[in-house]
């Protein structure tokens, strides 16, 4: 089965290369793209926050590694690639839960975003409460550490 | 610019149908399919939840109203596509944090996925608290009365 997807959107900020860490300052716009009516934003703003799927275009299948130590650092263990959101992955589907900062006709601002300058975006979803994590969320030690400057300056 | 994805997993559970409500019940398991090896799920069990992005391949792209009242429901604010998760969207993408209930080889068994029997999964994600949404949530009133019965038997 193959299914073809359209991007709906593209990501404007000044990010221009994949790097691993301090995303903390990024500001993003999001921009419909043109096949893409201004409506489909309508009412947008009364949500604080939004999930963002896009592309890893710049991602290369060819280095999918379908289990392996995160980041390459060998003093974690080794986990299959289900078990990472590192991009290289079967789809190269990238996903973040993103501040919403302002609503202009056919643009957003967001922050928090972990996508770079010219990024493909595939859907946009508001977040409800009641889609988060029930119950308490359980993770390994080397996530929290890998965590470390991710969101920072 | 076109995108062609392939699904890596399928869900099996005993919702055979599309319908709004009443998913707390339901248990999925998702089994990989034959193109991807054992090893993507490797340790996957340390995480108690996960983001699980697949494929509404019954929803009926004509049907995408660019804005419109959430569920027709005429007490609803008008609101665009993006500012709202149901499945007649442009991608047709799903997503769903779910908890993680076991793993054996090929497959996970897991609850709150609020995707019928038979859907194609895309990627699928673990849950790091670093990339829940930061901040208080808020949302709109109309989101909340919609849920009301989601999560229920």
């Amino acid at each position: 089965m193959q299914i073809t997807l359209h991007p709906i959107a593209t990501v404007t900020n000044k990010r221009p290369t994949p790097t691993d860490d301090f995303w903390g300052d990024t500001i993003s716009v999001i921009t419909l793209l043109p096949h893409i009516p201004e409506e489909a934003f309508k009412g947008i703003e009364a949500f604080s926050h939004l999930e963002i799927i896009y592309y890893f275009d710049k991602a290369d299948p060819a280095k999918i590694v379908y289990s392996g130590n995160p980041r390459g650092n060998p003093a974690w263990p080794e986990m299959g690639i289900f078990a990472q959101r590192k991009k290289d992955r079967p789809n190269q589907l990238g996903l973040c839960t993103v501040e919403l900062m302002g609503h202009t006709g056919r643009t957003i601002k967001v922050k928090y975003l972990d996508a770079i300058d010219g990024t493909p975006v595939l859907d946009i979803k508001p977040v409800f409460k009641e889609f988060e994590g029930k119950g308490d969320i359980k993770q390994p030690q080397w996530s929290v550490e890998l965590m470390k400057d991710y969101w920072n300056n």
